[in-house]
């Protein structure tokens, strides 16, 4: 089912661009964190390749705790849940990474993510953003579904030149090197209403 | 076999609604607490996605416990066995996860669980209800259960609209947005006879 | 190769009955004790359904361990091996979970097994009974193999009207609902002779 | 290839019967034990009915230690490796459960197995030896091998009628009831040379 | 799609040189460590034999700390995450066992890799440097990329005489025996900026 | 490739002699120790009855360290990992078990293999050493390799007659029964050079 873009209420909560054999859509990322001893929890009917796409996110944010003013500690004290809905629906492919660690760093930093944003693209574990495809069907989804604002991996700007300009108006782009230039745009300064203290 | 509803004595069962190729049916889905660490055992012959379910659903509650007046110790002192009779027949899906969200919790507060009430939907871990497949064959077959009030996600109201009002008399519905709705309605204040002391 | 009951001198030997393409079979679920941290060892080449039926046994004498007055923490203090023997045959499904309940409840608590008592029914996890097939079958068996009584779900009961007296003929037959109700029947007041001592 | 008894010098190196496409034979099946915490160590390229006769050997030994005069902490505080030779050949079925409950025996309690002995028969967790198949031409084997005795369950009395009374010159039979029937006969009161203390 | 070198800003990441059906390729190893107990954690859609290289790399640096001025420790006290993009793409084969060793060692060391240097080589236990295949295609890729230093096997040497000079040209060959040949050539003595402090 | 014998200066390097449907060829196995608790991995691409080898020689060696003048303590104080290269060949079978057990034996020791020599043979828990297939292709490839001494099991000295003179000349045969016998031709009583301390 085609869904619309449902607001930016959660920490966790992060707006992707999938792309199938149907055509582009808008997906959500959730994470939620408990207490314990750092463990990932991965569902959602996700492929090999999309899990380790969250398991860079981890070790990506583990090793740049400092950056997002974390306590190295915390990825170590709190177990994450990350789920892809729609449970049915096999998810696979590199192409949420960027989703999957904005998803985590406002779980772990509480901020809330911008608002009408969505977003698609391969991480690597130095914070390299790696181009993806299906870029024209995911620009349709996103406006369909009510999105403003996308962000693309740099080397992904030249796919925006097939797109007729009728399809690009009202969409601010965001074209990013690395995920450090994800979660400047993505993360707000201001924190989601009653947050969990994460320490 | 045609099952008919069997009341609701017990903390922990809940009243599902599953479609299969021969039509609906309703099944149980029954929650079982002991002593230990937090592990979750899941039982009844279930499909990876079904389990993902569970696994939402107990993680939903890990991270929600103060709204339903729970200390988070307890998931992590109270290991959790979640099965859904008949042994013999493979399930799968995500359709039963409020029916698992409220079995846990039912089992977790010892609360009764509203009489003559089933229930279908995937859930999400944010806490959203999405809506599934087979409402016609779903309702039909908790009116033969004997069934008198329903629960669905709120984008499955549509669906009732093929369906004859002949098939409707009798049922009560409820529309909901979120795992929080369909425990207020599901979840009675009091609790079962001779509750175990959950702490 | 059809065997013959084999009396009642230990405790954690149970006989079951089974169904095949070739016809009906009595079969022993043995359990026994060894001190450790409460793990479950299955054996006898079984099935995915029936190793669950195992787990369900395990599980609901945990959380009733007051019922059959055994201290809860028999359970975490001993591991169970369950063996269902011939080891060369493959044997699946739900039906042995009376079995399986009854062979636990006799190892932990030391209790004699009824004699010339054998039983079939699928076992849930808030204590139900529930029916299972080729009861023509399995009762043929149970008398060729000298049993006197039998122990099926009330749901069964109707399985009987089916078969001819002259088959019925010496055999008392006991129709439960709740695992209660099997153990209640199953299990001797008097213990097995040098009784190991469970605590 | 066919080989030759190769005497008792070793605690738990025991003689089993083996039956394959192409005749039967003798294999030997071998124990070990070092320090540890009662880890079960399988090779010699076992299929799955053939592990749990080991697991079934170990777990009866456990839970009838002081029958052999052992304490039972030594199986928590050794571990046990069983090699069943050779290497590149699949082996698998139930019939070497005899023999490995004897090799386990024999390395625990570091007593010679008798001299010029062969044995085939599966065991269950309550201590029966049950009858196996190919009687027949394991019988023939063994005598070719150099046997001279034989333990057999005595449900495999009946299999030595079939054959003629010229190849069971020579040979003398034991027909066994139960595991401790046969740990009787095949377990010397003399230990090894050398032997290892296991405590 | 085809690929530039990015230059040696990061310890950890190291460009090998890989070789498909569609021609040769470069391709990053990136090395990521997290405090912990040592364990090896691998990305990027690698086959079994790639992920054994990756293990033989750890291995041979936990036991040549010293040569490496390092502490034995750290390969305790440091969860090593090794990536290889593009997690699209399934990559197999041991010809990355020189990238990722140098990978590790300039992660573990913080040294910079030497600028625009390529390698592909199958490394042992011992530290050899094996021959690998592909030579000419990914020599062509290299070049194209930008690289000017090949790292080889000195058993790759012959492969060069089968290449025309024109693609030789502007190219530094290092032909190597032993992975200590390698990490001498491949590690600066500088460390990269801001180096994380391990140990 | 065709490989050449490459000298002893490592503990842990032992020559071995593979057969494959294209002849016999000589191989590597590497041991390299780290300190631990005494796990055991296993690389090289190995099959699952070679990775049973390499348990029986870490098995028994643990069973018999004092026969090396090993403390029993070094098999838990230390990670074994045995590598057998090159990592793109599968391997598998069980006649690299004497390889083996000398690889394990000399990296424990420290002690210099025999120069030129290589072997073959399958091993049993108990220290025989079995007759294994190939003789004549293995033979043939050691010559080749540079090798002037062979051990094999004294069940494959009549596999030599098949063999022309021509081809062993030069060649001297140690044949074997058990692990000793090969440990005692194999092992020099000089340690290599920089010996590792183990204990
Ligand atoms: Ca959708
Ligand atoms: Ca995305
Ligand atoms: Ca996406
Ligand atoms: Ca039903
Ligand atoms: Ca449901
Ligand atoms: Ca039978
Ligand atoms: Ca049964
Ligand atoms: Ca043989
Ligand atoms: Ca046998
Ligand atoms: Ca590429
Ligand atoms: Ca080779
Ligand atoms: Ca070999």
């Amino acid at each position: 089912s085609k869904e619309k873009y449902q607001g930016n209420d959660f920490a966790g909560v992060v707006t992707g661009l999938a792309w199938t054999a149907v055509g582009g859509e808008i997906l959500y990322v959730e994470t939620s964190l408990s207490k314990g001893k750092g463990a990932l929890t991965l569902t959602g009917n996700l492929g090999d390749v999309m899990k380790e796409s969250a398991m860079l996110a981890h070790e990506y944010l583990k090793s740049h705790a400092e950056q997002l003013e974390l306590k190295p500690e915390v990825f170590n004290n709190w177990n994450v849940h990350i789920h892809v809905p729609e449970g049915a629906i096999p998810k696979d492919g590199p192409s949420a990474g960027v989703t999957m660690v904005t998803s985590l760093a406002s779980a772990f930093t509480q901020r809330k993510v911008k608002k009408n944003l969505a977003m698609t693209g391969e991480i690597t574990l130095r914070g390299k953003v790696l181009p993806v495809g299906g870029i024209k069907e995911k620009i349709l989804a996103a406006k369909r579904a009510g999105i403003t604002e996308i962000i693309l991996s740099e080397d992904n700007k030249k796919n925006l030149e097939e797109i007729k300009n009728i399809y690009l108006k009202g969409l601010k782009f965001h074209f990013v090197k690395t995920i450090m230039d994800v979660l400047d745009i993505a993360l707000l300064k201001t924190k989601v209403e009653k947050p969990v203290l994460v320490n």
